[in-house]
């Protein structure tokens, strides 16, 4: 099979601090902000702290989750001085790192996150056709252990365990690493590298299939059961039917209903208590990649 | 050496959500007020939310750490409409459970806490001569892993680790779990059962001897190093003049440059960013508590 010829990548940009209390994507962004570029850079970078308010108050968010905020409806909404504070930011961003969609948007941006659960480092992708993101993913896979999961040329790198308001170096380094294997990758397609090295591949990756919430109280809707020990820190190893899911705090088991064995992740993530998520379960899926040339060296 | 009469313990207080966002005592002190009480418990034990609405917004506090207003000052303070809402809690709190130091407080308060850094289960009292505390702090160490720290009848159980804003299930045990040993230890005592079990001991506490802030911008203030990689976790664990303690964003160790070997603890807990505080390190002492029984059987 032929290369499938591309664009280069030849603006990304590195967000950190979408929520403000994951701390390794905020103190990477102030670490690579103390770094002035010397103009030698060969991909054109921007380093961006998306919400510096949250950041300064070390919470997730001031008004409303800035993650939600780039859908194109809210991107287009008129906004006054008694907006939301993220709905203001987020068309502040489009407007640096956009317009979302246009051909005067970055070529990719890879947005920096933490995460409660225990999910190594993680690449979340919104499209199965995205080969650019889904080949770094591929390059991240061989040299770390990296996990994807598939929900443009925008991908969230999450990496937990790391409590909120927290930062724990090894979470700092292996994000610091990935980041640098993915502009090594960048480097390398733009550069023509991998014309030989950069086959047709199969990448696995998990699909959201459901959520679940918590158990809760009928009347009070006040959660009843954590997290069972068994399924604690266990993100994307397989769950089977009638395998412990939840243990209330009267010392009940709760196993899992389903009938079809499914990958949990984002298991006891903090910020989502809120959300009604204890986890998402996902099913795996081949994806096949075709190998990729950069266009302007043909 | 005879036995030291002492007083029943006959009015108990548990406490949770003193921090909002410290989940096991929410949850523990939740499923305690459940079960209702049906009057053949050997202890009288009022179970308390301390900051309900820290609780209900799952952050630490709402405007100051209630934690720190037990204070003669705060608790005599004259309040207004416009006092901070902990300020007014904290006096309310007294009037239940207190007033501090007098003949109609409970006689013994346990406050439930939780940390993000690895202390296992670590119980906090505030002098060397309260027996009781002491005790009950060798009686969990006997049973559990139970660090005792030492800086009256209040003593704080902190349980660690577990990140803010999450319900760890094993965490949530081992509380609960400490709750119920403490319980043990006071019905024994009250029904004169340690008489001849309850010797003279030697309990081994830690007492601060320092704080540690990380390694900060001089101009800006803003944090430059993470706890390194060999330090995190390793609470109670002896720290030898030498040893690693921060590693830099920028990859560069600092070490530990002390003369004294101690023994750090409260490593990276999220809550202290704002204090100013790393890591506490102490000192170790042995603390030579008398046998005691309980007055009213002689």
């Amino acid at each position: 099979m032929k290369a499938v010829a591309m664009p280069t990548v030849s603006r990304v940009a590195v967000c950190g601090g979408t929520h403000g209390n994951e701390l390794a994507g905020v103190y990477l962004v102030r670490e690579r902000l103390k770094r002035r570029a010397d103009g030698t850079e060969p991909v054109s970078v921007v380093t961006v702290m998306s919400n510096p308010r949250a950041v300064q108050l070390c919470v997730r968010y001031v008004e409303t989750d800035l993650n939600r905020c780039f859908t194109r409806a809210t991107l287009s909404a008129p906004v006054s001085e008694t907006s939301p504070y993220e709905m203001i930011r987020s068309q502040e961003l489009n407007a640096l790192l956009g317009p979302k969609g246009s051909a005067q948007a970055v070529d990719l941006l890879c947005d920096l996150h933490n995460t409660t659960a225990n999910t190594g480092l993680c690449l979340i992708t919104y499209s199965d056709c995205d080969w650019i993101c889904l080949h770094i993913c591929k390059h991240l896979q061989a040299r770390t252990n990296t996990s994807c999961a598939g929900k443009a040329m925008h991908k969230s790198m999450e990496i937990g365990p790391q409590p909120h308001s927290v930062v724990r170096s090894v979470i700092f380094s292996a994000m610091q690493e990935g980041v640098q294997l993915m502009m090594d990758w960048i480097c390398q397609f733009n550069s023509g590298g991998f014309s030989t090295t950069n086959p047709c591949r199969n990448l696995f990756a998990v699909c959201v299939f459901m959520n679940i919430d918590y158990p809760r109280d009928s009347e009070t809707h006040v959660i009843t059961a954590a997290v069972h020990p068994n399924l604690q820190d266990r993100d994307f190893c397989l769950l089977h039917p009638g395998d412990p899911m939840f243990l209330s705090f009267s010392g009940e088991t709760l196993r899992y209903k389903g009938k079809e064995a499914l990958y949990p992740f984002f298991i006891n993530e903090g910020a989502y208590y809120e959300k009604g998520i204890a986890l998402s379960l996902a099913r795996k899926r081949r994806v096949e990649i075709p190998s990729v040339r950069s266009e302007t060296l043909r």
